[in-house]
């Protein structure tokens, strides 16, 4: 009975987990067809592209840089509908979309959060070192925007203004650290997820950022 | 006798299809050579390494994609060399090929429709979705492209001004349905590729070009 | 006796080799945090990225087209410890590095050299035409430059300015050839690297460069 509770738990949870997986690439791609159109103005195949790009760029690279085969959505038609809908929602409810940027924001997040995660476990348990993977997390989490963000020729928006990739690191490096000491994965994974969502919730109300990389450019 | 004749038109078929792709690649060449040189004016390395990518760029994207090794062109030198003679003539005979757009631009749409069918009856014969096979045919045309003008710092083409990437989908999604039905494969390729380089030519002619994302992008 | 001196001259090579690799790695880093920081002023996260990825992006485009996992520096922490060091150390003596510009010059230039020859034996050993392997070493020396420039959004600085990666084609071939005639390996790694490093110098003194693509570009 105890047996059949614990399997249950663990099975909602991966539910859940992929579920949540299938939901945020959606919404990567409805702010990757929204961001796109702030800039480059694309027709509609060019916002679904840049949409889609954004939605898979970052675990397709951590896939590819892991050579870690079949990419998760190549092997799951279930991630490129989730696109699909994501790009439609984005053209058809694109004023709703705009005035909800609030709510839209935390669903951003918590994409962030959860890609981050899965791609740090995916690298660990593909026997890569924990720094790294650390580090394939972020790489998952971030590198859809920063592909698109050169697509529509604009300079990375992490590399300036948010704390963003280093919530995502921290976040990965706790997972990491917490799995080390022993503790229950989904537990872990929730904290870490938590932290990362957190740290970027203060970091855009306090308008915190990183220093910049030179400080006395002026006086060079 | 008869089974000859059918051995002898499939190897034909065989031959010409691996002939076409070689030109083709030679074209892609050319065009990003040329393509390369309106923007960045470059010396001979830039616009010999720009219409190298170009004409590489989408064929390689497909394969890591799809983690399908080696590469075309890594295990097979005649593609390089189509390369190379693409890029040479580009130099060479460049007010020549500026005069002959038009015969240029045919040349170019026989290879977009080539490549996107091969592509996708690739990803087909790996054991990919066929939507997602459709995708990766679109992709072996047209990221080569898109590519090309991210390096040159332009936003790229595709997004914005062509039914071109369109018609490569069309054109996949039709090949996947007559194979579905059971028509013969020749016939099939044939079909579909007409069909894309046919769209291409009426949207160029007539000026079509797909809805803008959002329309009323002042009322917001 | 003989076979001992013969064996530790063989590993001295291998070791010295090595250390040049990881050295030549953290000096991609400090040149990619410092080019970050002339063109976006990113944040400390920002140039350490793009440090990061100046570091790694060549290698890593090599084994990716090659199908070669893992990734070198997947594998081996030290190669990301020396990236790291690299960005910190471009920091914290951001002066003094910009005073050394020449010093920092000659190490950027013995890194490419490594890289060139690394990267195309690795091509080599893996059974790939000569030719494509010549330009696998060049990818390895310059496309993590290539992504750094992209990234920034600039036009790639190899496509206009700098006799730099035809050098590295050269000394790729000429590597090549010698090995094809038979000499020993560590001499032809030498002999080749050495005209890399002498191709560059003497281009960048003598303010060399190549011809542009196409010339007479006000007659058309």
């Amino acid at each position: 009975m105890c047996l059949f509770l614990t399997n249950f738990v663990q099975y909602s949870a991966m539910q859940t987990q992929y579920i949540l997986e299938v939901l945020g690439t959606g919404f990567f791609a409805i702010s990757g067809a929204l961001a796109a159109n702030d800039k480059a103005q694309p027709d509609w195949f060019g916002a679904s592209f840049i949409g889609f790009i954004t939605a898979i760029g970052g675990g397709s690279l951590r896939d590819i840089l892991l050579g870690s085969y079949p990419l998760v959505w190549v092997n799951d038609i279930f991630f490129v509908y989730a696109i699909i809908v994501g790009v439609v929602l984005a053209s058809v409810f694109f004023k709703t979309l705009i005035k909800l940027r609030r709510t839209f924001f935390l669903f951003d997040t918590v994409g962030i959060a959860m890609f981050t995660i899965v791609g740090t476990e995916k690298a660990m348990s593909l026997g890569v070192n924990p720094f790294i993977s650390a580090l394939m997390g972020m790489f998952s989490a971030v590198m859809g925007g920063v592909i698109r963000d050169v697509l529509t020729n604009e300079i990375p928006i992490i590399f300036k203004k948010e704390v963003y990739a280093t919530a995502c690191l921290v976040g990965a490096v706790v997972y990491l650290t917490l799995d080390y000491v022993g503790c229950e994965r989904n537990v872990n994974f929730l904290i870490a997820a938590l932290l990362i969502i957190g740290i970027r919730i203060v970091a855009v109300k306090k308008n915190l950022s990183l220093p910049k990389f030179i400080k006395e450019k002026d006086e060079i």
